[in-house]
């Protein structure tokens, strides 16, 4: 393999940019040309393609967003779009290509795979709902800017004896938000895949209030069954004690600096993905079991779905005492 | 003056932890008894006094929030309200006080000085909203923490190439909009103070976008003229390019570590205003003035509304070109 | 098991709060008592004790060091020291103790476990040079101050074009330069497990400066063969094009709020640790195995010496091209 | 005027990208032609400029350092050099300069402002030791940043009961070292401007153990009396109780995105250089007095020497009790 591509799909997620110049380093280091290709297969399909060298990537390590910018795209779930992308893959003379990305940009690698054109897939996602991965780029980074929000919003709950409702990210997936509770310290959590009631939340809540807590902080995911203005008009009619109040964190949760953890992560994965298209490799994704880099088949990760440990729910439950 | 008593009402803001500070120990250093009066005049009607010693405020000037707690008391309004006030001080023996908080909580201070309490209020809100002081404690915190979430934001909008809406925090002012708005590199800033329509705003955005712009932010003053979901709504409907997303901060704006700036400004207030006590004085604000730490009557600064200087505004529209 | 004890030992690492919360909470959900036992060895054998309730560890898992502080205590290390010490342990009831620390503490607690005392260990150390866990408690938030800093030097050496030595710290460990040195992009990563002769550090230099790079970064871990003053003094003599600067960063690297992965990792171990002891074990320490927490013995983990895979260093070089 | 240069010089402060913004988007705005000149004096002599639009200084507002480079150099401070610069500066068919940087880069404009070549000055140094404004362009940015630094070595000097030595920056003087002494709750503060007997620093510290503090803070000045290393032997040697550690912060100080006070102060100095080189001044530095952007001549600038309010070193004492 003599010449590769790389390119970021789906929503952005830090530490893509560290992956980036992990495959272009070590493509360059085996001696091959790496291409870098703009807004994710939108791109592909439009021929947006670039030459990238060392510097290329030099001072990007600590940068979120990528470079390459991304995109989610229609035209590529089509079978013209993905002929389109590949003849656009043949004419610049790319051999192989890594694509970094969530879900659906892996579902994407997949079909450039059956088709015959070499591809492994690098999980990154702030959601960590990715199989075949322990943990995914961009979640640590997410989790920490999540739970700094929390560190700030706890002092003024304090100062005022309130109870905040705090809505995370994690699109269908509880993970984030688990996370973040326990790491934050939230007396609960509300989550896709453990449905709590409401009068529960409440009675919660009032018993926090009675034991004389200085606040309460309820994290909720962004698709837990009810809507976090749902839960606050619920604790609101009931008066639990604390005045309510409600945050809903947003896009902040995908900047920031990526931390160290998402550095060498996406760093690992982004050399394993280049070695494993110099072995003739396809077809796979480079993920995190335990603390190796391994491959797992993409058929594999597109079909199962990744479940949630839930007893660091019940964990939770029993610190929040 | 022989005992001072101390407390933090409205609104925390960070930077109120440091001005306790200074209170206790300049009290403390004039050979004062020195009384902290929990949860604002709420507290004070219900007499939650705790004697403060040098260590009871050692460890705080790093954090947000008030270990005095606040609130917003309606009884305090009334006369009856008041006069337990009064009541309360003089049965702890308490001779002078000091008031720390917005604007309301001022008015209060100038109801106990007319009633004849020995009474000095302390600027502290995030909406820098206070006649007779440039800044108020807290202000600047919260511009770096709106600043943080907004660099943040850009980063995952110049992935995408999108316009992002960030709503702040200000109440019915547009300062902590503005300067953010400026220091964060805003293409458009929608303050209650400068009207401007909403073609204008999609006109400056499509126009951006035509530039080649990665990625477009506007801010907007919770108390602009048009909510941002309107904004972001009417956005939508215009196609001005970019994808359009939004974010309100919400109160993570009133934590975070307070900043240089405010612990200087909370520490000099805080030492200001046990000194005019010492001196006999009453009924009067510290403020800061240019560089300088100065008095101002508290019957002025809460009939006096703080304007915005707009050259700032027009400096906006210049450097987001 | 009724009552146990936990205390803080050695240096302080972030993470070692969130440890104590979920072993107070841990153990008094399994209906135990739960002392804490100030200033680790020393305060134990002097008797300083303390119980715990819930609200006694209420917002301390942001924090980083100890609220039960920690200490170093070369009493222990005699037999009439530890005979104190358990004498101590029997005269307040305590049946089960946790020892939260690094290697010279964890030896303390097989010490205690050898003379017939319920003892179990949990790693702490931002040096991450514990056998038997892959993460010691503190590292991760470590390494994110130290990235911290390193991304603030790199943005004043691109502006001078200078080349940066930095110290970190890992005692006779590399493990935190090197996973900093990656994550931060170093040229060049001095470590005690690998030497590197000067002249190719000197060599590297020249080459970045050559081909046109803004800055060049050498990490150094406080272990390695050449003191960080030997290395710059080395490399002016050299002129390797790049003026060179020193930085030490210093016990900074113990500070900060601990990172999601701390919080979770001390949280997990705590509530391990306590299960440990309620199921009647001792003498093991609860380590992180791949994403499991599960027990080692800890004969083994204070006879073992955790080596540092290579592989990272030899990605470091590719990378660092 | 139709076409002015900027250029940044000396050591680099957060901002001077603000400002480099505010410069070149005024200078557009006004009609003019901007050109960048890189390495300060030194690309001036060696003509290395480069044509500056809008797009050009965009996403660089929360950047530290600054995108032109900066050095420092000798060959300027000859008349030759200075000749040659403005050879270069005609070659090119600039007509105007804004300087940004410190002491000696203000002194080197003053030289071009007598060459006959209209020049103005922009103060940027995070000493803030320059004549004529409150405050200087990353001054404040730097005392976060120490700030935040200390903030992290207080939480493990509690757990151990240790007193720090921290030196800050500042060169000759003591701006940095007091106010972050202040703001950081520093039981001493030493600098240049006022000498402390190191018997007096010892008996402090002791005192501070008696009371039982959980540690102690000494923040020094580099351009101090006493040089770090002295006050720790000394301290050490005295046996003051508390156990001595020593940290150096450095170049740190330099980095880290520009705090909202830094960008305003920057934004607003580049927008009013650029006006008072389009009114016909020269010669002038534009500073902030009280909350107003003023002139002040560069040979008043460049004769007088800032003092420090010592006002602040003696509420330092009475707060550090």
């Amino acid at each position: 393999m003599k010449h590769i591509g790389v390119l970021t799909s789906g929503g952005d997620s830090p530490g893509m940019n560290a992956c980036i110049r992990a495959v272009v380093r070590t493509g360059l280091d085996l001696g091959m040309e790496v291409t870098g290709i703009r807004r994710g297969y939108a791109g592909l399909i439009a021929g947006e393609m670039e030459p990238m060298d060392a510097r290329s990537v030099g001072g990007i390590i600590q940068r979120a967003g990528t470079i390459l910018q991304t995109s989610r795209c229609e035209e590529f779930k089509t079978l013209a779009g993905r002929r389109e992308a590949l003849r656009k893959l043949n004419e610049y003379g790319i051999e192989g290509l890594v694509v970094i990305g969530g879900d659906g940009s892996l579902r994407g690698a997949l079909e450039l795979h059956r088709m015959g054109f070499p591809t492994i897939g690098v999980p990154a996602s702030i959601d960590n709902d990715i199989w075949g991965t322990d943990m995914a780029i961009g979640t640590d980074t997410a989790l920490n800017t999540a739970l700094d929000a929390i560190d700030k919003i706890k002092e003024t709950a304090s100062s005022h004896g309130r109870a905040f409702l705090v809505e995370v990210m994690g699109r269908n997936r509880g993970y984030l938000a688990l996370m973040t509770g326990i790491a934050g310290g939230a007396e609960v959590v509300l989550i896709p895949e453990k449905e709590m009631p409401l009068e529960r939340v409440a009675e919660i809540l009032e018993q926090a209030y009675i034991k004389g807590k200085a606040h309460a902080l309820v994290v909720i995911a962004e698709g837990a069954k009810y809507k976090t203005s749902e839960v606050a008009a619920y604790l609101q009619r009931e008066e639990v004690g604390f005045e309510v109040r409600t945050t809903i964190l947003g896009h902040v949760q995908r900047g920031g600096a990526p931390s160290a953890f998402d550095r060498l992560l996406a760093t690992r994965m982004g050399v394993a993905a280049v070695q494993q298209l110099a072995q003739g490799a396809s077809g796979v994704m480079v993920g995190l079991v335990g603390n190796r880099i391994e491959t797992i088949g993409l058929e594999e990760v597109t079909k199962r779905s990744k479940g949630l440990d839930l007893a660091f729910y019940d964990m939770a439950e029993v610190l929040a005492k």
